[in-house]
């Protein structure tokens, strides 16, 4: 029955109103509070709009968007892992795995299956779409750090090194967006943002 | 120089931030706070991919996505204007256009008429993709009212038959959504939620 289906898919979206509270460590760039999951998915989303021209493969933006819409559901169960915290990304998969059964169980099985098949195709990072996607849920936290004075980077005095092993897949989604990137890093480095090598 | 393109994409991308500080009158559904343009534009947009199925018309969902990506990106400037105050939205035009030239003016030519042509397909809401984009735009404050218990419609005494102009839209939009938000209206009314005609 088709409004059944109707109903699971108002359930669902009800329960993505939770997005809304899951707080990530980035702040918003005036420091005034953290920002969380639904700002942070919006935010990549418009980017990869505007960004979209600086790929070097000709991407799926459609595709990307969508994957980046729904890439952090998974952190209204699992929470938000900071990515420079290690012993937290020991069980992130695990933790993530089950939340995926949970969110994406909610709805019916085809829109389900869809739904989950996107974001494991964002977590692989393989498919050109993918890479360009994680690229640009890099590119906002690294842009919030740099223009808000050094954000997490100086709050959890992460290295420049891995700063630039975060922001790896730009090097394969853009030549263009990779070296703009590269230059903020030394300069953030310059101006004390980031601390150690 | 495409280096100062790129530039100006990074400048609007840092502006955008704004959207997380621009507060909509409805709240959240676990009522803990008023909710912003970023998490709300967000939301419906996902909404967008999942009730996209239920669209009379076949749609172009990608441009439906974008629309609602950036409609709201004029409040920046112009700040939201409540659907339900009259006063507000005697000058919500002229206060809109200012912002949409000062914001999409901050992008390179081509690129700032792009997305505003996008802007103004969906506030004429005459094609099928700017009618789906505001049936989104009108159903999610719709929900959030209805799962907290009546929201803004407790809140500022709004009438039945005002909500029900409200989600009109949805009548051109999907036969099958105006049903199902219709008997929602009615299940409010009995509850309490909705105190006048």
């Amino acid at each position: 029955m088709s409004n059944q289906r109707l109903l699971k898919d108002i359930e669902f979206i009800v329960e993505l109103d939770k997005m809304k509270s899951v707080l990530r460590e980035t702040s918003l760039i005036d420091n005034s509070r953290r920002e969380n999951d639904a700002e942070h998915s919006w935010h990549i989303s418009v980017m990869a709009m505007l960004l979209a021209e600086y790929a070097d493969d000709k991407i799926d933006i459609c595709k990307v968007i969508k994957m980046l819409l729904i890439h952090d559901l998974v952190e209204i169960y699992a929470g938000d892992t900071f990515c420079y915290d290690v012993e937290a990304n020991k069980d992130k998969e695990e933790r993530e795995l089950k939340a995926a059964d949970r969110i994406f169980g909610m709805l019916e099985e085809d829109k389900g299956k869809e739904l989950r098949s996107l974001w494991e195709e964002f977590e692989e990072m393989k498919t050109k779409e993918a890479i360009f996607a994680a690229s640009m849920d890099r590119l906002q936290p690294f842009f919030n750090n740099y223009y808000s004075g050094g954000g997490t980077w100086k709050k959890f005095k992460i290295s420049k090194g891995e700063i630039y092993a975060r922001i790896a897949p730009l090097k394969k989604a853009s030549q263009e967006l990779w070296k703009f990137a590269s230059n903020m890093i030394e300069d953030a480095y310059k101006k004390g943002y980031i601390s150690t090598n």
